[in-house]
């Protein structure tokens, strides 16, 4: 057993504070609040999310990888707004005072994300209490005022996108459950590799912001599951949409593990943890979406068209056209 | 039993997206974002805490009053600040499924602090998970461009002013788990209520803003007890103080207690939940501050001086010096 950190300060100086380095109004940690000076005609875009153990991550998984999810998850949140992230805040609490060793790979999981999503610690709270170790993050960027992305705002006859690959996440969340099913899927390890990757390390697909800003006329992220996340959009866009079974973009690690068992199609279309970006572009703006896509080195692949009949309509590759249900990763329903 | 919520969807809908209706910027929380047009000329002060269950707040309080407590020490942070509240994010977990009348009754202590505070429901995050029912919230705050004040400032030869009183907010926990201590301090039936409602519903000083602004050197607000955040002030601005045991501002319950409880001088001092300010004042600004708190209605009181010497003196009643230990109340380190 290492070193256990028992006092606040000791874990903001020795951990925290570091992590606030790149932003004077910060001050440190040493205050209660930070200072934040807006740059003149940007508008602030704020999101929170909580991981929990048990609920979001493993109580198995690595600290690094717990404190890269925990900001990345918030970071699409901002990239499916068109946001560029500037800064966090942080609340953790422990069940136990933390060990040195785990603050150390915490901290250097989550100065890596920072360093890949270009956002800075600006300050937080811990505290410890008995249940699950969780990390509560407030993430803040900014756009150009009046022109958020919102979830709201899809059109019928707006075709739907999604960014980079469907399911890996869930996928992958399986694998780190099951390692038996590794070879059940036939994977190579590298396909493997891929799939845990996805689950552990989701990359905010922050590269899309000028598509989104300048082409979608709505957007998400999709953290709980497509069917669930696209249901949110069309009901809290007063529309409906139709999904083509044959255009969902899959991994070739995801093709194999179908291919091996067809009960799957439903965990890639409902699994949750994917961190792709949903949008709705309309016909005008299409062709630009794709070049700003592909200029940012994001592929994107058009999965259907919103619809004013108000109900998810998903054609399976066979042909049979079936009602899909919001069957998504609820964090708040029963499990 | 009541009902029991259990859909994320529906709880949003039917109790957060009210408190979120005086904000545009927060799409009646439809979206996963929210959207905050900064005024030009002013900075955004940001401030997190979270209350849980059996840590901050006893199972047995009213939902209103835990409500009303967790925006309210957020709130103390930036009153502390000389901040104007703006808007707040909110992640809740709850440990079941809430009840319909809980939730009423939580939201309802919500839109009263809302109101009291002059701040909105902007965004948030809610989830099931074991564990105590947690509140974490995301103020966010004004200040005029460069003006936020610190507590890293404060000077030696600056005054020691606290608001209103001492240690009612300690006693009054006290009281919420003992209600023999009542009759023992010899308490009117108005001054138990007094105590108990300093524990339950602090309010934030908001109306020592100008005071703050343009008078104070350094201020935080008195959450963690007088020695231990008096001890973070000292240490961030690298002074000391000497605090004057018979300048104590005391409400008659405290008083009373007191003369009935002589050990109750320790706990005073070093009891939580207070939410007063505590601010540096430079010989030269003190008339200033007195005249500018006085026009807000609340009483500032001299307990002693900012000092080089980095230590805590305290020259008790009867005239015995001695060192004040940061014996505070420490949500991080073990009870």
């Amino acid at each position: 057993v290492g070193t256990r950190i028992d006092s606040e300060e000791a874990l903001i100086a020795r951990f925290l504070a570091p992590l606030a380095e790149g932003f004077a109004g910060g001050l440190g940690l040493r205050d209660d609040c930070a200072v934040l000076s807006p740059v003149a005609g940007e508008d602030l875009v704020l999101t929170v999310d909580a991981v929990a153990e048990g609920v979001h991550f493993l109580s198995s998984d690595a600290p690094e990888d717990i404190a890269w999810k925990a900001l990345a998850v918030n970071v699409s949140d901002l990239a499916a707004k068109g946001a560029r992230p500037i800064v966090y805040l942080m609340s953790i609490s422990f069940p136990a005072a933390p060990e040195a060793d785990w603050m150390l790979r915490f901290t250097d999981g989550l100065r890596a994300a920072q360093q890949a999503f270009g956002i800075v610690l600006a300050g937080g709270d811990t505290d410890r209490r008995p249940g699950p170790l969780s990390v509560t993050i407030t993430a803040i960027g900014s756009v150009p005022a009046g022109r958020m992305v919102q979830r709201t705002t899809a059109r019928a006859g707006d075709l739907i996108f999604l960014s980079g690959t469907l399911g890996d996440g869930a996928l992958g969340l399986e694998l780190a459950r099951d390692d038996t099913l590794h070879a059940n899927w036939g994977l190579t390890e590298s396909e493997g590799r891929h799939l845990l990757h996805r689950y552990r390390r989701p990359e905010p697909r922050l590269r899309l912001r000028e598509a989104l800003l300048s082409c979608a006329s709505a957007a998400m992220d999709v953290s709980d599951g497509l069917a669930k996340d696209l249901g949110s959009m069309c009901r809290a866009s007063g529309v409906g949409a139709r999904i083509d079974g044959t255009r969902l973009p899959l991994h070739s690690a995801a093709r194999k593990a179908l291919a091996a068992d067809a009960g799957i199609l439903g965990r890639l279309i409902s699994g949750g943890d994917d961190y792709e970006i949903l949008a709705a572009v309309p016909a005008s703006r299409i062709a630009d979406f794709r070049a700003c896509a592909v200029a940012a080195g994001i592929t994107v692949t058009d999965l259907g068209v919103f619809d004013t009949e108000p109900v998810l309509q998903f054609r399976a590759p066979e042909g049979t056209i079936m009602a899909l249900e919001s069957g998504g990763w609820d964090h708040f329903g029963p499990r």
